[in-house]
């Protein structure tokens, strides 16, 4: 039976002045997926962690994925092993990760068949059963690594970024920001003068990945549209980036819909800084959190091994 | 007496999705000038052509422009002689011209001691003169050439991007659209999602300068927000920018505030073709007009000789 193990890595979309357009993946923390082609068409899913994810192909992210894949070819299906690590509702891809992990893997047991593109289509289809909308901004960075931009999901246009070598803090406040909730307190219309200064933003961030400009990457995290009205569902939010900044981070912002806040910075020791940063915040508040000191991840999903 | 003579480059902001922050210079046209550093601390302008445009310094773009460097010493002026041929009002940059070329030569002539984000701010009060506003997306190309991305105007964020070889096809048609016109018609609020559409293609099209990407910079040179308001101005807009395209541009739109269109396209040929194009509709219009046909200018303004 051809089997394969992969690693599928958390990653940041909603890259702050990036919304909708920019995720990057980080190296921890990591789903692990054991997928094994089996003849008949159907998708079989074991949870191996604590998360209590459904087991029915149809509600399950990496399922859905897996069953539009048969739907192409009915001659083959697959069972699946899921050891989550990524916290469901963490705002870091969990979805993501399962849904690109899934297509990758089923990709690689049926011999490379599938462009980045492909496999981002059938991977959007997981995206859209957990928050109900097909957006790329996770999947893509997920499957290919380092920073992707979405130039646009109609038609789907994936373009690869170069990324510095940036440590990231990441710290998952343990309380609950519906995804739908998120989506709906966003103003429908936004003022030019502010629409402006976003994009010269994003061309400024955009510029600062591709040239390794860490100043210029620092001056361009700003976020001057959804951050203002995300974060009041973000406890601790404008306090946990006021002092990260002045614990030496470059900058950073809510990481998808939250609740978990990312910053970057240009060094391991910072990055512990910065996590001190946010543990002190959140015990004095009183939520508990867990946090993540890692770093871009320029791989993407990863096989661990495989029987083919 | 010191003199200078320099050729000041005619250029193209509002570069389609990137109203306000990104900007290009072209070869041609250019416009003269010629400036002396005289004892007394003053600024005498005399026209070399046909615009008739202020000799009084205060009410003269490059005037303003060195009665702010005079403020800053009252040791020195200057004695200007300027020859346009960049029409006022073209949407091609004139003030601009006059402004930044004017700073570049005071700067010259007093020993370069200033820097290119102080020359800019000198130039800025040129561009306040004639619009109202202090922008620096046609001045911070005009001075340096190439493609400058301005992240910010408060405070001042110059990024000189590298700009790939392209040819630039532009046509003015022979009518007035008032600066203030099109700036007023812009709704003050435009939707999330168009505005998401906008700092999509900002990306993407800043990714394709920097990577020399000709597809990418097609795709990307799509403007939702300004474009479809302000092109009602122009005659035959939309028809010229089809037919551009059929004809094989890369993509453009209006120049600055307009009237003037401009094209990109990756050879002198095509460049050629989209002329021809432009020529037919504004000949059938029956709406007089002219046309350049250039490329991306990489020098800025340029010394064409002085006696120091």
């Amino acid at each position: 039976m051809k089997t394969i193990i992969i690693k599928s890595p958390a990653t940041v979309a909603n890259l702050v002045c990036g919304f909708d357009i920019l995720g990057m993946a980080l190296s921890e923390p990591y789903d692990i997926m054991k997928v094994k082609l089996i003849d008949e068409p159907q998708v079989v899913i074991h949870n191996k962690d604590n998360f209590h994810l459904p087991t029915d192909p149809e509600k399950n992210v990496a399922g859905v994925v897996l069953l539009s894949i048969i739907e192409q070819n009915h001659r083959f299906g697959f069972e699946l092993e899921i050891e989550k690590h990524i916290m469901p509702g963490s705002g870091i891809g969990s979805s993501a990760a399962s849904a690109a992990g899934a297509a990758v893997a089923a990709n690689h047991l049926l011999g490379n068949i599938f462009s980045i593109d492909e496999m981002v289509q059938f991977a959007m289809n997981g995206e859209k059963l957990a928050s109900g909308v097909k957006h790329a901004d996770n999947i893509a960075p997920c499957i290919s690594g380092g920073v992707s931009l979405i130039r646009s999901i109609h038609p789907l246009d994936i373009i690869p970024l170069s990324s510095p070598d940036l440590h990231v803090t990441v710290v998952h406040p343990q309380i609950e920001v519906r995804t739908s909730d998120a989506r709906q307190i966003l103003k429908k219309q936004v003022l030019l003068k502010d629409a402006i200064k976003q994009w010269g933003n994003i061309a400024g961030l955009v510029t600062g990945f591709l040239k390794n400009d860490h100043d210029l990457i620092s001056r361009s995290l700003e976020d001057v549209i959804i951050e203002p009205v995300r974060s009041i569902l973000i406890p601790g939010f404008d306090e946990v980036k006021i002092k990260c900044k002045e614990a030496g981070a470059l900058g950073g912002g809510i990481s998808g819909s939250g609740p978990s806040v990312f910053m970057l910075s240009k060094d391991e020791k910072t990055a512990k800084a910065v996590e001190a940063v946010m543990k002190d915040v959140y015990t004095r508040i009183g939520i508990e959190f867990i946090t993540y000191v890692t770093t871009i991840n320029k791989k993407g999903v990863e096989i661990v091994s495989s029987e083919l």
